[in-house]
């Protein structure tokens, strides 16, 4: 606390994100990172941005990107905004387009970075509850909003509601803006990226993060009406003229354009995972269907917070949320084959 | 506008950067970039940065960097905040430290940022007019203030304050938080660094894009009481966690660790602008004395508007504002000695 801070400060409660300890031969299965790296024509984009050119300021509209993510996803350059990674366009988001008089909805158990940015942003919320199976429910968001956002596939669920369902979600609020939050969608989600050309009001976010392998250099994009993206674009130019630098948008230009690998990674990760559910479930864990790079996983009788310390005494680090409803849940990322085969002949001795 | 706009968007006046045109054979002399390219060291790092590591998050909290940044300037490791650029890191400052009941005050000519974040953050504030030779006068500040940021040396003029003159801004206004924008303070200006020990108001920001040629990586800091660090960073960790990639930490690091290579570029820095004057001056214009790596200069009698077009048509890019009072300047960057001659040899074209 400090007599120099600004009145709002004292009454943020910031985001604390999974750790990256510094512990020597981890399995680190607690932030949702891709277990394959990133692909090669990426790292090699980058390692050419490293140079005399970086005395230059990067071009702050991040064009090229831009016109190669519109390309690969069938939209206009207009249609597209790029931030620092899907964190900062996610905060531009809350603050251009889901304050309103009425309350924005999002489930009670999702991203917990949500509530953080409405304090940010003096956003006011409602949470809606999610099902008994932790799944969301269309028909519980008819009620009185300014806007809604859903993670989809959820976290950190990982539970996927269909294209059809956000089709109606979007025709259920045609007047409100509508975000759907898709930073896992490319493990098995359906993307709502084709429902923008009919459906103005909806914005969709993802990330370079996750499937890309991509967390290391900070890339996200938001694709929506062209209106919408003015609204982030007026944002962003009253905040940080330069999201991205060189190294950045040359990197991630290389990994849209590198299909092939790409299809390649996120059919080893969803692969691991079944690899990983059925290990699981082996060892008498159930879980929700994961569309995602991660599973969450409760044990029949034993409680998360030591099954969570057990696993970290062996080298393996998962996430648990401390919350309501959750608390005996893990969020465990799929690795690779060998980190999966860790982490269950963890449980083999903890489980004994 | 847009009716899925927040209220607030509407009301925004977007910050306009400098063009970075896409033309072969440009002397540009407009964003204050480096003409000499950052530290080979730093390339280097930012290249070994390119790997397979890029899939893993980097550390949110930047610590070896800010590490690296204390020992350089003598602070503790609690006294360093990071950014994507000094830009974010005003942003943050403004949101965190700059808001208060009574009026912020600034220069009235000053960077043009400055107005665009109070609108974003709701601010209230007031500018306080430079003096007739467009220097800032610290008796000027002596009136109600909720707080005070001051560019020094100031943009777009280049003059500066010395540091016996901030010491005494601070001794006249120990309740507020005080904002020394240090963006160009390795050309000739003396930072406010060594202050910070004694005030625990004072924040000092600064940039790698200038004086370290890296404009084009993203990387700021600030330096200050451990206590407005921390309101910072309450800041950060409520809108990105991870603003700085893999990539930003390793280069900026390394550019730090590159005293010898930093020493030579910026005496090269100040050695072109005694040139760039004195060309200047021998064709009749006048400018108030630079600290910065450029130089805000007058011609005795052609507007500005006019000059700025004659260079731009022969491929000479210089940046002017068109505000009241400096309408007639041009803001010139110190280039290379091949681009100060190119500037002066249009200069003798269009004056004839």
């Amino acid at each position: 606390m400090s007599r120099f801070w600004s009145p709002l400060v004292h009454t943020l409660s910031p985001y604390v994100p999974g750790e990256q300890p510094k512990i020597a031969d981890l399995v680190k299965l607690n932030t949702n990172e891709s277990p394959y790296g990133p692909s090669p024509k990426a790292v090699d984009a980058i390692a050419a941005a490293a140079g005399e050119a970086l005395r230059l300021y990067p071009d702050p509209t991040s064009t090229a990107l831009r016109e190669t993510l519109a390309a690969h996803h069938g939209v206009a350059v207009e249609q597209v905004f790029v931030g620092n990674g899907s964190d900062e366009v996610l905060a531009h988001a809350f603050r251009a387009l889901l304050g309103h008089e009425s309350p924005l909805l999002f489930p009670d158990i999702t991203y917990s970075f949500y509530p953080t940015y409405c304090r940010l942003f003096d956003v006011a919320y409602e949470t809606v509850p999610l099902a008994e199976d932790l799944s969301v429910r269309i028909e519980d968001y008819r009620r009185p909003a300014g806007a809604i956002i859903v993670a989809n596939p959820n976290a950190p669920t990982g539970v996927a509601l269909t294209r059809a369902e956000i089709a109606c979600l979007l025709a259920e609020h045609p007047d409100k803006p509508v975000v759907i939050d898709e930073a896992y969608v490319d493990f098995g989600g359906e993307s709502a990226i084709p429902l923008v050309a009919d459906h103005p009001n909806l914005l969709v976010v993802q990330t370079m993060s996750k499937s890309r392998a991509l967390a290391g250099l900070r890339v996200g994009y938001a694709i929506g009406d062209a209106a919408l993206i003015e609204g982030l674009t007026r944002v962003k130019d009253s905040f940080n003229s330069y999201p991205l630098g060189r190294p950045a948008q040359a990197g991630a230009i290389a990994s849209i354009e590198d299909e092939a690998f790409f299809q390649d990674s996120r059919a080893k990760v969803i692969a691991g995972r079944l690899r990983l559910v059925e290990g699981l479930e082996a060892r008498c864990f159930s879980a929700p269907a994961s569309s995602a790079n991660f599973v969450f996983a409760r044990h029949e009788s034993r409680p998360g917070a030591e099954l969570a310390a057990e696993l970290r005494a062996r080298g393996v680090i998962v996430r648990r949320f401390d919350a309501p409803r959750i608390g005996d849940h893990l969020r465990i990322t799929v690795g690779t084959d060998g980190q999966i085969d860790r982490l269950l002949t963890a449980l083999d001795e903890i489980l004994g």
